[in-house]
């Protein structure tokens, strides 16, 4: 979702090894089975998000070993979430992460079970780094990932996104359709690593704010690029969600609105990440995840331009 | 998989409502997922697996509620499997547990997000349940259900049922795709229970023994009445293995022969529940288990010979 600009002054190969590296292939597996593991194993993408949670996770003193799992746990959900999007009855995608959709090449059987593969072994792993924190942190962090993953978050924000065609065409409906899809799997991002870690109740809420801010911030930022960018661009079968009667915020409000909107959640985000800062300096990270947004902000501002002058007569 | 009349003799009617009504359904729901999961949730099946899980867990001395908690969740995750293997990429099916499969109703997309809306849910109930155990028995439970589930169990052996065109077509092949498809959840039926009440190292594997037999039972029993009844007695699509190309037993060695591997799997069970029985008296209900498993060949064996004068000239 976001660039690989953000964060790369932080070595963190060893998250790519570790992506690759987390699900162990037994010896008798299936041929087609192991195919397809093989080819989303060895693609992992940007990694923006898995480096995002090892830096939240250790930032609030877990240990490296747990920081790691959560991180790969919370690629893994994040990546099969991916495969079933991708799917024909979903958004019958062609490429992700610069190969062809799983799907195309081992059959949606192989994409599914390839997805359910990876959420088998993200509980796993996510039950490890939950297991070495207090006792009383767990059943809180349960709960959470629960509800971001589940009826709650993400599945409903996906179906509603399937479903947009019977729905009314507004910045709201758009919006809480993106704080399923997308705002969900940000919030488990930088929220989760934060409550292993103990962070206070007041630190949770502002984390839980940017959260929704900077999820929806770049919900916007994805929406413009889909409406202004080719396939070549954006590295995924763009300019879609007209053609698949999906909500995107560019194509409701327009361009200009959809850029006034995503300036104001820059800027109410940056008045939670201050508070976030005077109380945990060591989350300053954060600000390079903020810095791109607003990097992102200017390159679609500049692409609205350059449309707007080869639309003039 | 196995009938309703196993069990009748226990009151396990709560296990219906708790099926039900432990996926609580929130306001903002898209109406087709809501749809498509209260569809599910109201079809529970005959519930024989969770009735075991908490017969299981009761003799071990887990509280009610945690008895419960893993007796839902399980059945959550073999519903859940169900909802995938009937997908038309899958089994193509038309009916499951006696009206129209989720998928025709509400689309692929709504069985999908409803399968992973249970998955979601079934691993927050069994965290719960094992957050209830002595730490020690919470790794270990934790990591056999990731080997039952996962790659190295029912994940695969669905794999390889949906490729079995591949394969040679022997009794091996059938039995180890039975054992990764089949066995994997019988296993956590009975075993995870009795390793989250404290069963000893030598119950654990005489309990893993007898869930294989039984298992590999029970597929044989299923496999029989695919070639050998009609739709309207099964109550699922049925003579379907041969037009899919999928493994069955009794396509691949004969009816006869097939009959003849289910009488010594029910030997060989009897043998090992002998042994268990002598070290934990009170699961002597799994001996209505064992009835149940005879009286279906008794079934089979009469339909089989029904079927043998029928095709005599």
């Amino acid at each position: 979702m976001y660039s690989t600009q953000v964060m790369d002054q932080v070595d963190t190969s060893f998250l790519a090894e570790a992506f690759s590296s987390s699900l162990s292939l037994p010896a008798a597996l299936d041929p087609n089975f192991e195919d397809a593991l093989r080819h989303v194993l060895e693609n992992p993408g940007s990694l923006v998000r898995p480096k995002l949670v090892f830096q939240m996770a250790t930032a609030y003193g877990l240990e490296a070993r747990h920081a790691q799992e959560l991180a790969v746990a919370l690629e893994y959900f994040h990546t099969a979430s991916l495969l079933f999007d991708d799917l024909p009855c979903m958004d019958n995608a062609l490429e992700r992460r610069g190969v062809p959709c799983t799907h195309l090449l081992f059959g949606e059987e192989g994409a599914i079970l390839t997805a359910l593969a990876l959420i088998n072994r993200a509980y796993a792993l996510t039950w490890r780094a939950v297991a070495g924190c207090p006792h009383d942190r767990q059943a809180q962090a349960m709960s959470f990932i629960e509800g971001c993953l589940g009826v709650g978050g993400l599945l409903n924000g996906q179906s509603f996104d399937l479903h947009y065609s019977r729905l009314p065409r507004t910045l709201e409906t758009t919006e809480r359709i993106a704080r399923g899809k997308t705002v969900s799997l940000i919030r488990l991002t930088l929220a989760l690593p934060a409550m292993l870690g103990g962070a206070s109740a007041r630190e949770l809420q502002q984390i839980e704010r940017i959260s929704v801010f900077w999820g929806l911030g770049y919900q916007i930022v994805d929406d413009l690029k889909d409406v202004l960018q080719s396939a070549a661009q954006t590295g995924k079968t763009a300019a879609r969600d007209v053609e698949l009667d999906r909500p995107n915020i560019a194509v409701v409000i327009g361009v200009r609105s959809a850029v006034q909107r995503l300036t104001r959640l820059i800027d109410l985000g940056d008045r939670v990440l201050g508070r976030i800062l005077a109380m945990r300096p060591e989350l300053e990270f954060l600000e390079r995840l903020r810095n791109e947004l607003q990097a992102e902000l200017a390159r679609v501002t500049r692409d609205s331009f350059v449309l707007a002058e080869e639309r003039r007569p």
